[in-house]
């Protein structure tokens, strides 16, 4: 029997490719779709790709019509989720692709987000050490920020291991869609075509709490992170260049063998061949992870890249993988590791 | 019983979408895949979107390595299919991506490749008329050329209903993949990003007469056609903006009316809501076709456009559709109408 | 003694890009700078690149502000122009960079633009036959637009040599500054980047009443054209590719005389040699315009293709050297024929 | 008198570029221009932007073509430039935009070059402390690396006022054509657009002991430098993202301090309001340098950020800079501080 699915905001970017993976997942069957200024909408003009869905319309975000659904995707801005999320129900998986539930420490929401806290859920990066588990079974998932999930696949296994300091500088170009679809200046394309700027410099991101917690959480001590994102000329993908100081005594091979290690299981993340480095373009539009690490042994940091679609692997891939483990299905249903490119 | 499938140029664009695709089929098995220059090399590093085939090595293109196959695509340049397919037997399945068996008339081939025509196969454009039926059962298969796709979609309903006069301009801009893998100056990113140009202008382009061949075909009689290609900084995609003089007494009405005869029943070809225009980011890394019409009665001209992947629906795509009536499997097996966008 | 000039609406695409040239016009003297909902905003922060003028602050787009000055560029929405300008009185020279000043036919401009024409004013296309004679000591110059400056130079000298039949096709690819600052959802990064899509199909494109009026002025009687606009995914040029059914007896040399004999004097237009096409990176932040002509001699029509970047030959440098005309200023002073590349 | 000048390697970008600017000198002649392969060829076709050289034609680069001139740009590839240089004579301004001449440390040269260490000549960042010194009467100038001149310009005012501790770590996206005109599958359009990736990681790009040299030459002791260059989908541009650990006592105001007292006089380099964060698109095209930087107190950090045309400031503007000094000339002669944007 199909799981039946809705997805509030279903005209955005996230609420759109949630909708292309779940076109393409063997046990879901699309139910209601939401948007707000949108609603009466044919899909067909707003999600133009989606063509075996061009003829619905987007009815009004509201808990009578999200009612009667197996999982509900939640696309909305930041601080909406936790209104229609409790009116759903203790018996509906409610999956949260906005950052409401992410964070644990209430005074972090409220310094970044500027709202009061709605709570806590079990974080949707399978990949973590423990969070399988607590996805499990589950009823609600707080789906990572596209920034965090990349950063934190690339840096979390130096931590595991024991082989970084608690220092990390984290530098992430991503493509405009990770800004979202609401129309702004300097998101038009004559304004980032041609053109690579920095913005929310110096701690002021709303990523970089969720980054403290999770490399926080493996390394069993608080870590300092510098994370400095960049918009890059490009509609999907996050590179994530991140690097923390060496621990005495680390080789290029403990470093190989502690990413080998993290890793060896994984079905979305490739740790690449030595030499080889990660593209955003290999991803594009697929839920795997290239990751690749090095040794700099005369600046005595351990250097750590990763490339993701800040769509898929970064939002609705990983709401979908995690999906997949709270209703034990088979993590990778529906999902893929093959890239469109070029 | 699976289909299994060799792939004789798997390192280029074409090689790389073909693969793409049959990865996703679930009828397909991918056997050999072959280079030339590449042979040897690990596909990871040579196509690294396509995880799952990483650790595959590149073997010589020889019939021996391609023997034993139910279906051989070739994805070679212009003028080597016809060496390669002669030894492959007339039970295997091959399906030429390259020009070498498109034409019908032997002295444009030679006008426009400049060595000898070697036959004509059974055409893999499946929308046009009287296609599926030569394609059903065949063992040989021409794919067509992507502008040659592009172009004939948007135009043949005109000719077909008989309301466009025999003369069409036809202006397309194609993403840099057309212009294939082989590193040259002018396709550098720092040349084409930010640029558009034409080339082979004047009727020079290879692609021409097989849009007179498809677009005659179906008019009955000789149709003139001005083509100009041109490169856009994007990887993949191509708008065909076509037009042909109306016919006396043509009306918008009598325009719709003949394209939504000729599309009603299509698995793949999209005819847009009145008012809505195609884009090629709808149609990225998909099979479909958006199209869409216009009568300009002040200019008396049918505009008829088409957006299309060159890659998937303009080349592999289109190729693995054929592939599939050829075998009889459903004409949509492992194809898909869902783009990556944004 | 340096010219004084103000320009309203120094917030936008065309403000800044005739202040962009301005400021290395060795004759001008830039004054009052002008915006409306960015009154009291600092340039540096509107327009960045413009790092001599970053301290200045917008003024209110009112008589006073603009009095005082010897040349007023407006660059204003359409429909705007008419106020402004009959506050100015006749002695101040007013460049006009909208619309509202190019049609001659009043019901042309009623159809299209949806207001009362406010009349017709010297068009600042100097290469035209007769407009230079308009354009010496005017106070008053309408600025043509880019996709008519674009496609008038590359087809008007078929039509003075008398080669062209009078039904033009013209497919013209814009970059996204084109298309204004406003922020609006298909003009997005994310939306635009990777997709090429075509807008204002059919006759509807305001543009066309303007190349109308300018083919026929110099064919000496009606001319049909039929002209489609898209959109390609990059910020700045314009490629038309545009075509004419062929007069009897035309030949490839004929043609090449007609636009050898038109442009032998143009400071601005090069007409490239044979065989070598325009590219919009050619004349990336040049006023220069790249030209080609080609005869194709099977489907009998002259393909003529020219680029230009639409900011400047296209808006603020077409008007600037229509300025330097009617001030009687040697016509490329400040100007450049060399673009910005790769 | 002009000065009279020579451009070996015109075909190449760095060569386009000088000579870009050279045009626009209203000091210098051009003279010679030399390519190898291209000797032979109209610059027009090799170089179309540069609409008053077109039908100039490339020499071959030998010391008889380059003698009689005052200045000669060596644009060539690494390790060529020593044997054109001693022929040149003592009295001939060399300006080598190659590497040849950048570092001190032989051993370094030879372990990234891997060719003998040809020597040391005066360096052509006027910004960094004693260097306009070294350059004034020189008759020759090594010209810095596009990578070192973004990022020392981005950190060395923190090590001039003894505020940062001596480990950097660089993160740096530039475009494509610091990657050359040479054809590689990897610098194809369809492999960059949409794409981002790293390179070099882990110590081993060859800028990275120019930068370990640039700033430890500011701060009197070893600076331990960690950068990671990575492609961007753009033609030019470098973003350089910049980070230190903060001294004790540090504090925002402090930070603010030394950047406002560095570049307090410098024609070029612009430190942008508090708030604004630097754009490559402001810069493209351009000599000046945008520069911002902030004290994230969490992470214990200054972060420092610049943006630089890679072409322009990075190589041939610096140049051109460097060569104003040499001669004696205004140093912003001929250059400019406006960018090309959108």
């Amino acid at each position: 029997m199909a799981v039946r699915a809705a997805v509030a905001g279903a005209s955005g970017y996230a609420g759109g490719e949630v909708l292309r993976l779940l076109l393409a997942h063997p046990e879901v069957e699309i139910g209601a779709l939401t948007g707000n200024s949108n609603a009466g909408q044919r899909l067909g003009a707003l999600q133009p790709h989606l063509l075996p869905l061009a003829d619905r319309v987007l009815q009004e975000t509201t808990a009578e019509v999200l009612a009667g659904h197996d999982v509900v995707f939640l696309a909305l801005p930041h601080g909406q989720s936790a209104a229609v999320a409790e009116q759903l129900g203790p018996d509906v998986l409610v999956v949260d692709m906005g950052a409401d539930f992410r964070l644990k420490d209430a005074a972090d929401w409220e310094k970044f987000y500027g709202s009061a806290h709605a709570g806590t859920w079990p974080y949707g990066l399978p990949e973590l050490p423990g969070a399988r588990a607590a996805l499990e079974g589950s009823k609600r998932i707080a789906v990572p920020g596209c920034y965090p999930t990349a950063a934190t696949l690339a840096l979390f296994p130096a931590y595991a291991a024991g082989i970084a300091e608690n220092e990390a500088v984290i530098v992430a170009a991503s493509g405009t869609s990770g800004a979202g679809k609401a129309p702004k200046t300097h998101l038009l394309g004559s304004e980032v075509m041609g053109s690579m700027s920095p913005y929310g410099v110096g701690g002021g991101h709303r990523h970089t709490p969720e980054m403290i917690q999770n490399l926080g959480g493996v390394a069993g001590e608080q870590v300092s992170v510098s994370f400095t994102p960049t918009l890059a000329p490009m509609s999907r993908g996050i590179l994530a260049t991140c690097s923390a100081k060496a621990r005495a005594g680390v080789t290029a091979e403990s470093v190989r063998a502690a990413y080998e290690k993290a890793y060896a299981d994984e079905p979305f993340v490739h740790l690449l061949p030595e030499g080889q480095w990660p593209a955003t373009a290999s991803v594009h539009g697929s839920n795997a992870v290239s990751v690749q690490v090095a040794y700099d042994e005369a600046a005595g940091r351990i250097i750590a890249i990763s490339a993701i679609d800040n769509l898929t692997k970064g939002t609705a891939g990983g709401a979908v993988q995690s999906m997949n483990i709270a209703l034990g299905l088979p993590e990778s249903t529906g999902l893929t590791t093959i890239g469109v490119a070029p």
